[in-house]
């Protein structure tokens, strides 16, 4: 890390008895300009590689040239041995501190991005550990209002709410809360994806957006008056738009990013088009957080076979927001 | 009509200021092995062929072997002319009259299925008929409960709830709602579309379907007993999945069709992967009714630019539902 210029980039597995760490140990393999620390237990990753038959050598500090299989490590040890595809409520609490722990290095300024691995929501909670997600703890450990967004190379798809039941989503969307999600995307594509006058399509809550009030009154008393007021600012805002037409090629191509007002209006097209490819970005927050776009797998992990893209993808994704950033703030 | 054999369609153009007309003169270009009768009114057809240059010849009854440009016609005369882009709410009588006795022919059997064009709702409405949607209208019609469901080449997407504001979602799912749904969308996939043991996918109301009820609960209380009730009947349905994976290309190949429980879960990924294919089909009528997933495209009309793929695809997709009732039904 004497290096200035060099990305510095936490790397967290998740959940120790799915696919994390053996997509580590793939994304170990391939060559790199970033230095890459991972926080976790050098024993779970040693049994991923061995079980792919791939050289891993974990290191106490990143190094400038790594060979194919070399990781920095920060060991937080598990509580008991982990089993592929038997995930153990004992374990965690080191999965949780590895996260925390690897937040914090990027919140002191040891790391410039975090990059992180599926976890197991009921595992963890099994553990005594109260977890809604990992974006909301990291916000929380922050002190920062954050927005979900997922992207792949078709769509960028923010989301105004996240896991609500569908029944508590029309009240969760006020015209003070949207205008913080939408400030937090509009500043996030300008200074984490380099597009200093972003595009921002906002779909209206009803079908149709509304059809001028015949389905719906939310996009006439809370949407379009946002949309007014942060256009006054300046945003280029297109919207309400028909969720069902707003993710037509030809209109998607004109769009830096999607604001959808819940879950299942938004992802069903991000993840059709390439979950493979798809991740999970945090906006919001003091350092560039990515994650993939899957869940554990355990009915995968140990064998060999799980699809490593979308770690990569978000490796990419955390590197590429990272220059936008130091760019954006003449730092480097 | 001599000849049994012979699909007989009824076509509705729809809104004679929109693109209905030219792309019925574009439909009646094409070589066909059915017999098609449009209800609409000369001048408007003529006036569409003439913008294009494209001949039409109107027929007072199906020819066996039509030449391009001919057309059976029942005319049903607007009120006043017609200018593309420009609708007059004094043609709305017109309009519907042309939907209700193509419905009324097929109903009788003088037709064997109905195709129609893109309607404008708000110009009906301030024609003074109250008109809240074609399906619905030929629904009350028929006195039948119907189901609408957007297909296009990729997938089937059955809709639940149709053109409501979401908030009112939750409350219209019900055990006994969705049952009657799943009735009419199975027996349709066999009878319409020749799929004897058909698979459905049944979308979750809430996201993550629910989270085993930490994100809702109408999984638990309503879709879940619904799906246990059918499947002992002998359904395949599949789910509640949540809708943000069902949608997985590999996922979808393994799906006949899925139900979404609203508008704006389901149609978003139908749109994206093949809107100019996609189609409108309304089931459980006594015929089959297919309509273009368009709208009037006021802008577009009359400019000869308007892409008939939409109505291309709803005429085929007619003739082949028309074909698979009757071998089920061992008449033809």
């Amino acid at each position: 890390m004497s290096d200035a210029q060099a990305l510095r980039l936490a790397l967290v597995p998740g959940e120790p008895a799915g696919i994390g760490p053996e997509l580590c140990v793939r994304l170990a393999q391939r060559p790199r300009d970033y230095h890459l620390t991972v926080f976790g237990a050098a024993t779970t990753l040693r049994d991923a590689a061995a079980k792919l038959d791939l050289p891993l050598t974990l290191t106490a500090s990143p190094g400038a040239a790594p060979r194919p299989g070399e990781l920095a490590l920060i060991e937080i040890p598990n509580a008991v041995q982990s089993l592929p595809g038997t995930p153990d409520p004992r374990n965690a609490a080191a999965v949780i501190e590895a996260l925390t722990r690897a937040a914090d290095g990027c919140l002191r300024g040891d790391f410039d991005g975090l990059v992180t691995g599926p976890v197991h929501k009921a595992v963890i909670n099994e553990g005594g550990i109260a977890y809604t997600g990992t974006t909301e703890l990291l916000a929380a450990q922050a002190g920062r209002e954050v927005v979900m967004m997922l992207a792949n190379d078709i769509v960028r798809v923010a989301l105004a709410t996240t896991h609500l039941p569908l029944r508590a989503v029309p009240d969760a969307i006020s015209i003070d809360g949207l205008q913080r999600v939408l400030r937090i995307l509009h500043r996030s594509m300008h200074a984490d994806f380099g597009i200093p006058d972003p595009v921002i399509a906002v779909l209206g809550l009803n079908p149709h957006a509304g059809e001028a009030g015949h389905l719906g009154h939310e996009e006439i008393e809370v949407i379009e008056p946002t949309l007014a007021a942060l256009r006054d600012e300046g945003m280029q805002l297109i919207g309400p738009l028909p969720a069902d037409t707003a993710f037509l090629p030809g209109k998607l191509r004109g769009f830096d990013a999607v604001l959808a007002m819940y879950h299942d209006q938004g992802l069903p097209v991000l993840k059709y088009s390439g979950f493979e490819q798809a991740v999970n970005i945090t906006l919001g927050l003091p350092y560039p957080r990515v994650a993939v776009d899957h869940g554990t797998a355990l009915d995968l992990a140990g064998k060999g076979i799980a699809d490593p893209s979308s770690l990569f993808a978000a490796v990419e994704t955390c590197a590429r927001m990272v220059v936008s950033r130091r760019a954006r703030l003449g730092t480097d």
